[in-house]
C-alpha cells in the first residue's frame, strides 16, 4: 500500500494576533510545520500548537524562517552561511524544547518562506540548513522540493530527505513551481488539485503547464491552510488519495516504509 | 578533596555590539552561563561563545532571560506561569541546538537578571523554570541561590539543584544578598572576595553584614565579569581557593562528587 | 448645542497580522487613536489607517504604548520617568511623521493599555506623558480619565486635557472603572451603554455600580471596537446621542467649544 | 570664505550596549546623523545624543535605516517603495519628537548603511526617501553622494540636497566610492585624508584611484568615528581645512551661503 504524508504550516499566530485555523488544519494533515518564533509564533503559540497536534496524532517539525516578524519571513535577509546555519540550529533547538514539554518528538525540519525559496535556488543556503539539521539531531528529516538543492544538500550532509510535492500549485516545464506572479499558479479547483495529488503519489509524476510529464517521487504533500479555498482543496486531496488506495501517514512512517 | 565550580555570564554581545571579555572570563571559570538571544546574545554570538568555551574546557549552560534586549533582561515583564515556562523551555532548547553544533553538551540552566531575581523571591516563578528544565532535559542542573525558592522548586520537580554563592557580594542578616542599592553590596577588594569564597567552600558558611555566621553549602560560585575590578577579583578568588586545597571543576563533576 | 467626540483605538494590525475592523470603526467615531508601532501597528499600517481616517473625516491622535508586540502593550515594563517620556515623545513624533504624509494634523495623544493604566494610577507616569506631549507639540490634546492623575499632570504641564468617559464600562463607587476581572464590568447591552453615554454627555454625571451619582464632565467617549458586540454598542451610543440633541464632533472642535 | 559642514554618525548605542565615542566625535563635527532606533539607538540614547549635540553647538539630523538591530542596518531588506517611504517618514518624525524635547530643530536627513547604499544605486529607493523627507518637513535637507540618484530624487521632490564627500575613502574612476572590499578603500593616513578634504572643498574636485580628476562640489564631509584611526583622521581633516581658510559650519548655514 502506498503511503503519503500531508504537511501544513501552522502556529503562525503571534501574541494577540491570530492567523490560520490550526484546529481545522491539524484535523486534516499528518505533519505540522510549526513556526519557531522568528517569522511567526511565540513560545506560547508553539506550545499550544504542539498540544493540538498531539491531540490529533499529528507529527511535528520545526519551521524555521528569517528573523522578520514584520515581513513574516517572506523577505530574504542577506546572511553568511554560518549565520544561516546557527539561525536554523537555534530555531530547531527551540522547537525541540517546546515540543518536549508536550511530550512530542520532533520529526522533521522544513524551512519557511524566503528561507525555503533561497534554499531551493542556492546550494550554499540549502547546505547551511542541512548542516544545522545534522548538528542538532541527525535523526531529523529535512523536507524540500523534489530534485532541488535541498535534496542534494541533505544527501551530502547525511540527512534523510523527504521530497515534497505541491498538489495545489502548477509546475513549469522545468519542473519548478510556476511563479505565484503568473496566472494559474495556484489551483483553486479542489478536483484539479486532488487529481494532481493522486498523479504525484500513485503515478510518481507531475504534469507541467506545457503538458510535459516528469517523474517525481514524493514523500509528503504540502497542504496550504491560508487560501480561502484551502479547506475544500485539502479535503478533496485527502479524499481522492484515500479513494485511490493511498494511506495518509506521519512522515517518519512514510520514510521508514 | 573539595570541589567547586566557578560560573560566569558570557555571550552577552548582540549583533555589532560587543559586551564583556569572554576570552578572559572563559580562561578563568569552569562553567559558562550563555545568554540565549532574548536579553542578549544572538545565534552567532552563542555559537562563538560555545567555541571559546570548548577551547577552554569550560562546561556550558543556558542563561534564559526575559525577551527584552533594550532592558538587558533586567526588567520584570509580567507573565503567567505557563508563559514563563514556555519562554524558558524555548531558550534552553535553542541553546542546546547551538551547543550541539559545537559538540558541547549543555550541563545547566541559570536564569538571568530579573528572571533570576523573581525566581529567588517567588516560588511560582521558580517552579515554572524548574518545570521547563525538567521537560527539556531532566539531566540538566538548575542553578540558584542556596536556600531559595529555586532550590525548593527544583526538588519538587525532581531536578538536580546547584546552590550558588556570590563571593564578591555582601550578605544581609537574613542570608539574602544585600541590595545593590546599599553601600558595600559589592566587594571590590579582591582579598575580601577571595576570603569569602574560601569561607563558603571550605567552611560551608557565610558571614553577614551584621556579623552573623550562617551555614550555606555551595556547589558553584558566581564570578562577575562586568565590574572594572572583575578580573582581579576573579583571579584572587581562584588563587585563594587553589591555595586552600580546593579543586576548581566543571559543574557536572562537582554535582557527581 | 452639546458637542462630544467619540474615540476608538485603530491601526492595531502588524505586518501580515490583521486586527480589528478599522473601516467600520472609522465610519462611526470622530477621533482615532492610532497605534504607533511599539505595541501594534507598523509604518505601513499607520499610513493606511491615516488614509482611512482622512477619507472618513476622522481626526487622528497618537496612541503610544510600551515596546511589547508580544504582550500588545498590556504588560507594564518598569522604566524611569525619563525613559517613559522619551518613549512617548518618540512615538508621538513618529506618528506625526506618518500623518504628515497623509496631510493629516495630529490632534491628540492617548496612552495605550498598561501605559494608560499606569498613568491613571501614578502621577509620575502621567507627568512623563504630559511632558512628552508638551515637548513635541504644545498644541496637542492629552486624553485621559476624568479626574485622574493624567488630568492633574496635563494641567501642571500646560497641556490641554480631554476628559474621557467609557459608556460601555461600569463605574465603581470611587468613580474609577470597575475592574474587568469583576462581573458586569463591560456593558454588552447596547441600550445600557447608550443610556450611560447620554447621561455622561447631557447630564454630566455617571451612576456607579453602587447607585451613587457622580458629576463627571467628559469631552470624548471611548468606543471599543474589539468586543463582539462592539458594532451594535457603538451604533446605539451614537444614535442615542444624536437623538438627545448632541453633536458628534472631532476632538479639536469639542475642545474649542 | 568657503564653508563646509562635517557630519558623523552618532547615537549608535542601544540599551546597555555602548558603541562609538559620541562625546569626542561631537566635539569635532558640525552635524550629527542620529540613529533613529531601527538599526541602532533607542529613545534614551537618541535623547542623550541630542543633549551632547546641543552642548557642542552641533546641528542634528535623522539617520534612518532598515529595521534590523542584529544586522545594524547593513543588510538590505526588500521592501516596496511605499514601505520604504513610510519607514523613513516614521523615523524622521520619531527623531523630530526626541529632538524637540532637547529644544533642537532637525536640520537634515541622511540614510544609513544598506539604505544609503541602495539609495545611491536605485532611483526608486532614493525617491522614496525624498518623498518621506518632503512629506514630514519640506525644510529638511537631504544628504547624499554628489551626483547620485539621491541628488536626482531630491531635486525631483523639491527637497534641498547637500552633496557629501568622503575624505577618508578612495574614489574609483567612475566617481563612486571604491568598494570597501578592495585594498586602499579607506585612507587610514590622516595626512592623505586631510589633503583629499582640502581638495574637495577648496578645489571642488576629487582625484580617483586611476589618477583622474573629477569636478565634485560638496556641502558636507563625512567623518567616520568607528575606525581606530578615526580620531586622528578627523582632527587632521579639520585642522587642514581651517589652515586652508575654510570655515567649519553647521549644514543649514552652509546651504544658506
Amino acid at each position: 500500500m502506498r503511503l503519503i504524508d500531508l504537511n501544513a504550516d501552522v502556529g503562525e499566530s503571534f501574541g494577540n494576533w491570530r492567523m490560520g485555523n490550526d484546529e481545522t488544519v491539524l484535523g486534516i494533515v499528518s505533519s505540522a510545520n510549526v513556526a519557531c518564533g522568528f517569522h511567526a509564533g511565540d513560545p506560547m503559540v508553539m506550545a499550544k500548537t504542539c498540544e493540538i497536534a498531539k491531540r490529533n496524532g499529528v507529527s511535528v517539525g520545526a519551521h524555521p524562517g528569517f528573523a522578520d516578524l514584520q515581513g513574516f519571513g517572506r523577505r530574504p535577509i542577506p546572511m553568511s552561511a554560518a549565520e544561516l546555519e546557527t539561525m536554523v540550529a537555534y530555531q530547531i533547538g527551540a522547537f525541540i524544547g517546546i515540543a518536549a514539554r508536550a511530550g512530542l518528538p520532533v520529526a522533521h525540519v522544513k524551512a519557511h518562506g524566503a528561507l525555503y525559496n533561497l534554499a531551493e535556488a542556492e546550494l550554499e543556503v540549502a547546505s547551511a540548513i542541512a548542516r544545522a539539521v545534522k548538528a542538532v539531531d541527525p535523526a531529523l528529516i529535512m523536507v524540500g522540493g523534489t530534485g532541488s538543492p535541498m535534496a542534494t544538500a541533505a544527501e551530502a550532509a547525511g540527512v534523510r530527505f523527504a521530497a515534497e510535492g505541491f498538489p495545489d500549485r502548477a509546475y513549469a516545464d522545468d519542473g519548478k513551481l510556476l511563479s505565484r506572479k503568473l496566472p494559474g499558479a495556484v489551483l483553486h479547483d479542489p478536483a484539479e488539485a486532488a487529481a494532481q495529488a493522486v498523479r504525484m503519489v500513485v503515478e510518481g509524476e507531475i504534469r507541467t503547464v506545457g503538458g510535459k510529464v516528469l517523474a517525481r517521487q514524493v514523500n509528503t504533500l504540502c497542504i496550504h491552510g491560508d487560501e480561502p479555498t484551502a479547506g475544500a482543496v485539502a479535503g478533496a486531496i485527502k479524499a481522492a488519495l484515500v479513494a485511490a488506495g493511498v494511506e495518509i501517514a506521519i512522515l517518519p512512517k512514510v520514510m521508514a516504509a
